[in-house]
């Protein structure tokens, strides 16, 4: 878990994810030697802050957002939304600019944020809830949970996986727009039929802590029946808990699958977490642990 | 007209239009070999549940979706719709699941939609309005005639056809997302410059019954206008009916040409309807027939 | 000036840009034989009604969009907005369709436009603000400034430009859909990595009249961080005065450029206006006049 808190406290707000790509790619390098296939590793410049890794022969593709949400400094004391952040008086912030580090109080309300900080912020400057990890036996409760499970579900996938795409994905808190490059880049290397979208859902009436991980059959976009019937088939074979998601509203990387122009199905699997884009976002450990356990028994039978 | 009445019948509510979509291949096996032009069939799993039609060499594409809306089981006795049906209290609807047949009314309103089937539904089920077909000498009135008349009028431009793409999309009523790959395949295969969009539309104060069949100006997003003043031309030379149509909201397959890595012109073409999305769907029969009309007309002209 | 003059009097309303496309590629025409280094240009209805001229070899792409906000006709005498454009009673509006030349007044409000013409007026027929230049010695008040400001400075760009494209684009105020292919042709034939949008934005509390030219950090939609600020290292640079501005709405041929298939990053430049999209949009000469120098200056060393 050492690996989860240091990502934990990494900030990459969209748009400004290359210091978690570099992160990422030096553990990348420290552990692929132990890891069962050495994949190709495709990062850098053309790939904007994006990170793809290609095991094998691929036919699922595996997709982890690596940014997350927060604010931006706008003109005076205002503060902008990047993403959706819950906007909750008082909320710690952090930062740096021009001048330096930042650390400040969130004020107002969802139609006019700003923050306290005695100085001018440099406009444009990226703000981060103050992370603050607790867990006990049954919950992890920290910032970003969105979408540092997601990130590390898809790494540890990496210790066992024989064949697929594990991809990092830049800007899906603010509207997504790396998506289609890399789907383009993954079509064009080793083209896969099969998506499936590492990412953390939401805590509702028909989604319960403890239960397992959520397969999600809708949530404002509707993956091909088809697909989602195969997974969740392969699911129940697995004995691994699970939970099944029917919702209205939200998006995900899967999103962009859906148009993209290839024919790909795709499926969002993951914990789901209360306190949703807020500094307290809970998950239990126990949906975590599935959802670890639900990606190495799906990359290898899908 | 036995064949409009079969696919009336069928279920295929987005995400899950595999059934029509074999259904729709049979009879173009059946029938194929009474078309002027053999085509070459593309469909399969590489193409989801799409399927294409090749004939001679194509200067434009024809596509009509073979999904409808409907709804889909949540948790309890909810409901969540998929495109935009009608939320009309004690609608019939029809289903199935695991247990069986579903057959049950729906209850609520837009913010809150249930059925009262007596046991629970599995979530992710999808429901479709019950079917009711009433014709009359003047009237065509049943659920899903959006877009079963653009299917069967897509069909019946298969008799005639010597040249051009005739495509059946999916997922056309929540968001789209099947064109994308089909125009990249049709790009890839025989290029084509025009699209026209075999679909129906709806009523209002500029579209009246019998006046013929509605080529649209514009929805929520606005064709070329080049190729819009083309097609008046065509049809006002043709002799059949028609209307223009002019409006602000509403969309189509049209609108993933626009959006599309394509210079294709695109019009949307077809009757018009009353009680859109609801079970009592109604059409002219006089403005259904002008659809017919139109579409070879044009095909053999553009 | 005489050529911003003649273009600010040309009608393009989205959709139908065909006759000002053709005149600016007139000027092309006539102009290039003077310009530092001679395009390669691509035109005609491959490209819609859209141009690009390669000159040497690009890393930049510059977009300005050619089409203008505007008003359609409906039924009786119903106007539709195409774009966003105010709703001024009594505004001049200006048109023609088969009867001949229309000069009408705005009447109603956002939920029900109409126009006073005596007679009707062709269903789908596409109605401009009436223009009416004005200059002084500090500002220039017109319609349409946004965005035939951007196509002037793209075209002054022009002139003394070694590698780059230039590229006019098309639908831009109607949601776009023109950037799709032409990004594709651009990536297809001398790939980019790097978009500058040539377009007039927005007076606010942040962004003033005579404080320079606007670099946006963001709009609706965030570029990358890593390359805005690139960029404003080079404008600190070239003493060329300019301003930053942070929105959260809005949006650009930038947004078709982060959601592209390619990984290619944007940023938005050029003038602020007041009176967004009404007939007395009014942009500060000397603003202008460092949205001219910027573009040179950026191009040549991005």
């Amino acid at each position: 878990m050492k690996f989860l808190f240091e990502i934990l406290k990494q900030n990459s707000v969209s748009g400004d994810e290359s210091k978690t790509s570099e992160f990422i790619l030096k553990y990348i390098a420290q552990r692929k030697k132990r890891w069962k296939v050495l994949p190709e590793i495709y990062s850098g410049e053309d790939f904007h802050d994006c990170i793809l890794l290609k095991f094998g022969e691929p036919r699922t593709a595996v997709f982890a957002h690596i940014d997350t949400i927060g604010f931006m400094s706008r003109y005076n004391n205002q503060l902008i939304s990047i993403g959706g952040p819950e906007i909750i008086e008082g909320t710690s912030l952090v930062g740096e600019d021009s001048l330096g580090e930042i650390s400040c109080k969130l004020a107002g309300d969802e139609n006019n944020i700003s923050h306290d900080f005695p100085r001018g912020i440099d406009p444009g400057t990226r703000l981060s809830f103050a992370q603050n990890i607790r867990i006990d036996e049954e919950f992890i409760q920290a910032a970003y949970l969105d979408n540092r499970l997601g990130v590390y579900s898809a790494l540890e996938l990496c210790e066992n996986i024989s064949d697929g795409w594990v991809v990092f994905t830049t800007y899906e808190e603010h509207g997504g727009g790396s998506m289609p490059f890399l789907l383009k880049f993954i079509q064009e290397t080793a083209p896969v039929k099969q998506a499936l979208i590492s990412d953390i859902t939401w805590i509702t009436e028909g989604v319960q802590f403890h239960q397992g991980v959520v397969i999600s059959i809708r949530d404002k976009f509707i993956p091909r029946k088809k697909f989602i019937d195969k997974i969740i088939r392969l699911a129940k074979e697995s004995g691994i808990p699970f939970q099944l998601e029917v919702e209205e509203y939200g998006g995900s990387d899967g999103r962009e699958v859906q148009f993209s122009p290839y024919a790909i199905d795709w499926c969002f699997i993951g914990a789901a977490e209360e306190n949703v884009h807020s500094p307290d976002e809970k998950v239990s450990l126990s949906d975590f642990e599935a959802m670890l356990k639900i990606y190495p028994y799906l990359l290898e039978r899908l």
